[in-house]
């Protein structure tokens, strides 16, 4: 029996490393909203009481270190398009593995926002007398999706999140540069959750700093459908595209600056075709696809 | 008489592992009640002018990390029966074990109740005029244990418990999986405060995110027995059960989602028979009793 | 003449390592009240603007922590008098050294409350129209020393004192104990740090969390001398005795309790004689003065 | 092709140490000064609703935790002409480098005070009704430079910087001896970023604790060709040299405190020349320039 036990174990082992890898984002990126919407969520719900910028600046980079750390050693950990992307274009993964990242990403961001729309589900009923709204001092769509402050143009709008997400890669991209000052290995999320911190208390003023195409765009689908309507994607002059697209452009930019103003410069860089170490365990082997 | 003293010393010495395990819990469970439900403590009997969400989130947090470094190299540190319950159902602890470490914990959790009972007793008896209170504005009852929202449905109330637990235990084996990520040895106690605090800061507001039985079962019973009375126990249409058997039940479901999802795929997985290192100092040789 | 510079630098170097961890402690100790005790100062002297008990807990938690990187590695970074006895009465500072430590402590935490006092020379006069004050919305004696809560009887205060040295120096042991969890070297400060921001958010209510003589002595000396007058010593029906003699008694309980639950059954610890690493860098030789 | 590139890229590589060293230094300070200042940005742009004193504090350590983790393993990370200054005269850098390191970093400060601008430009808009203020409730000169408390006088505000600084390099010069206590490696700009939280808490009342020339004043002179006008360089008596001259004066007093009581009596300093390892990679062969 017990090898009979071993063997349907190891019917459910992934062989593929892309299988594995998939899941892996997808749990990353299901994990990261459940616990960083959830920490919105309990701010605004609790009307102050019992969360606030503190909380949620905290609970959603925490939120992003848990994901990496249960991510991390399978897939990279990337649970974000916006740095597949970047890592894509740098060489660090190969494009085939584009499309089922982000899709991963994608998905798992729906099916958590739809777990946190269960869990307080109480809550959100008896919020604003059963209704679910978007503006308004009851609102609670923002929640899940980023919305612009009032005085924002849209101009503004998508320098902020084009701005927000160099930083992000461009510090990401430091903090895995091992020629670099080198995070102790092991605690890189940490350091990550840190610029997660500082980023949401300094840039996220303006739109709430998604820097995430799947954080922000699949909440909002999932709000439109759950009961707020299709306005989330009309509010704000139709907003929505801009924490999809602008990200997706800073990641590039952020990975760019660092490239050439620090890692290009390290000393064997040159013979080592730029090529830092992959987030991954295991470097792949294939023709240099980096865009410098 | 040196060696007469060290003679003396070695009859106290604890020949049985077991033994010096229960002790272990017995004192991690104290700590973190006493430390723990003091931030709770601080915060209410100030009436938020010494402590509010953030130190009670930290602090609760940091009461469980400061649990683990005192207890992680005898007995593993798990001072929740949930976390017990996993590492035995996954193979990481022997059943026997069991009921000694529920036990500890249980009665770890009690002492330490009576003993910030006995910190704050000038300050409890103050606080309502000499009145221990379960309800109003002048309640202290959930310094010790957690009550639901009022918005809250019992279905709803332990899917909260159930769900929040799956994340705990979830992230809990990935912390302490080598061949993920991979936190440094002898920083996974702060690893998992810093996840205490995001699961507490987006998963608190239905019911104080118990998620362990011991720590509000005795706790309340302490209560009961201290003067609040046994309406400790119908409160919230007789909740207290639900952060009992809620985080049995999601314990077990978050080991298995991390094992389905991630464990499972690790490339030599298979052939190690899924057991990952054990928490405790000397892996245990028996035979396998993981689940799958 | 750079031989001569190398000669003239060599008549400052201390050749006498007691001489050493004297001038250590005494920085330490300095630097603990200056940046400890600026934190309590910003929080009162701006009424709440630009501090509250988050930065109060946070920054004396992290005053302690710049503190034991300073002069940890020179003279084990006790900067408390109350560690210090722990350390010669469990066997890891001999007892000829103690009286050095304790004279530095205190005579580092009053020139540490001098200088506060000249950095916030203008806001102190300003606070309250040139007046220093202990009692009343306008009363600054607290930024220095600590005072009881209204509710707080002497047998309450009395206990809260040991109480809460005891935990500190029980989990201090934790911390430097090798054959247990283990924190990485050189983070034990950091983990020190979390240890004192979690005993302030729970146990400081009472009275505000001295855990140390020289901390709280030296500093109402100083008050008492430089405007506050003689009241430093009466208020609170004497309490000033309390944070001085309380913390002794806790920092042996503390100890004692670690030693005889956990360190002392750790495999190997009969043996070596129940003596776990010093925090000095070279361990002391000398007959086992260990109270077991 | 591939070669090609190859060459393309080898040409963009900087040959000079020098060169990349002052890139690295202007990009750090850019960095702390778009995320550091931004929190303060975020804070008053929304009236205190998302940010304050703790976010201001934290957000502003961790983009000097960020910009040493970009610059650190290049440039040593000084992004602060008082810690350039402090490294020449104790020997840890030539002073040949420290007009490129100051030039980069008030350079840095002055690009990144106007990306800031940019990034918030319609909230400042909006926040005086498109005024710039450097005093009153809508001020917001204070985004971007340091201004002194109304109770301060000039003397007490230039003792202010000096004493910050003077703890701020002492404690930097702890944290880098490898013969003291000794954070691990890589985890030196986290401990920094600890300590800019502690000084910012306990030290920052009086004038916003600056502790750094290019941090103060590119960003104010900015601020004067910006449109608040030059009312920024008169404003509190003239304030504006005190965050400039202090920071020089305490940076010496500080690594002269830390090296005299301190390093000079490690066991194998006198041997040595009292020189620790320095913050670069690759330590410089050159006479001795220590100031002892």
């Amino acid at each position: 029996m017990q090898s009979e036990k071993k063997s349907f174990k190891k019917k459910l082992v992934l062989k593929s490393s892309l299988a594995k890898e998939t899941l892996s984002e997808f749990l990353g990126t299901f994990i990261m909203i459940v616990l960083g919407c959830g920490s919105v969520a309990q701010a605004i719900l609790s009307r102050g009481h019992f969360g606030g910028i503190v909380t949620v600046n905290v609970g959603f980079a925490m939120a992003v270190v848990m994901a990496i750390y249960v991510t991390g050693g399978v897939s990279g950990g990337h649970i974000n398009p916006a740095v597949s992307f970047a890592m894509c274009l740098f060489g660090r993964m190969r494009w085939y593995k584009f499309p089922f990242y982000v899709g991963a990403q994608f998905l798992g961001a729906f099916v958590g926002a739809a777990t946190l729309f269960g869990i307080y589900y109480d809550g959100l009923m008896s919020f604003a007398g059963g209704q679910l709204l978007i503006v308004g001092e009851n609102a609670t769509a923002h929640i899940f999706a980023t919305y612009p402050a009032p005085y924002l143009s849209l101009a503004n709008a998508f320098a902020d999140q084009v701005i927000s997400t160099t930083f992000l890669l461009m510090i990401v991209f430091a903090i895995f540069d091992s020629r670099n000052m080198g995070v102790p290995k092991g605690l890189e999320p940490v350091v990550i959750g840190l610029l997660i911190i500082v980023i949401s208390s300094s840039l996220g003023l303006n739109s709430g700093c998604a820097m995430n195409p799947a954080r922000d765009l699949s909440p909002r689908l999932f709000t439109a459908l759950a009961g707020w309507g299709s306005a989330v994607f009309t509010a704000g002059n139709y907003f929505w595209w801009i924490p999809v697209v602008g990200p997706m452009v800073g990641a590039v930019i952020g990975g760019l600056i660092y490239v050439l103003l620090i890692e290009l410069h390290h000393p064997d860089a040159a013979e080592a075709g730029f090529k830092t170490e992959p987030l991954e365990d295991k470097p792949e082997k294939h023709e240099l696809s980096v865009i410098l």
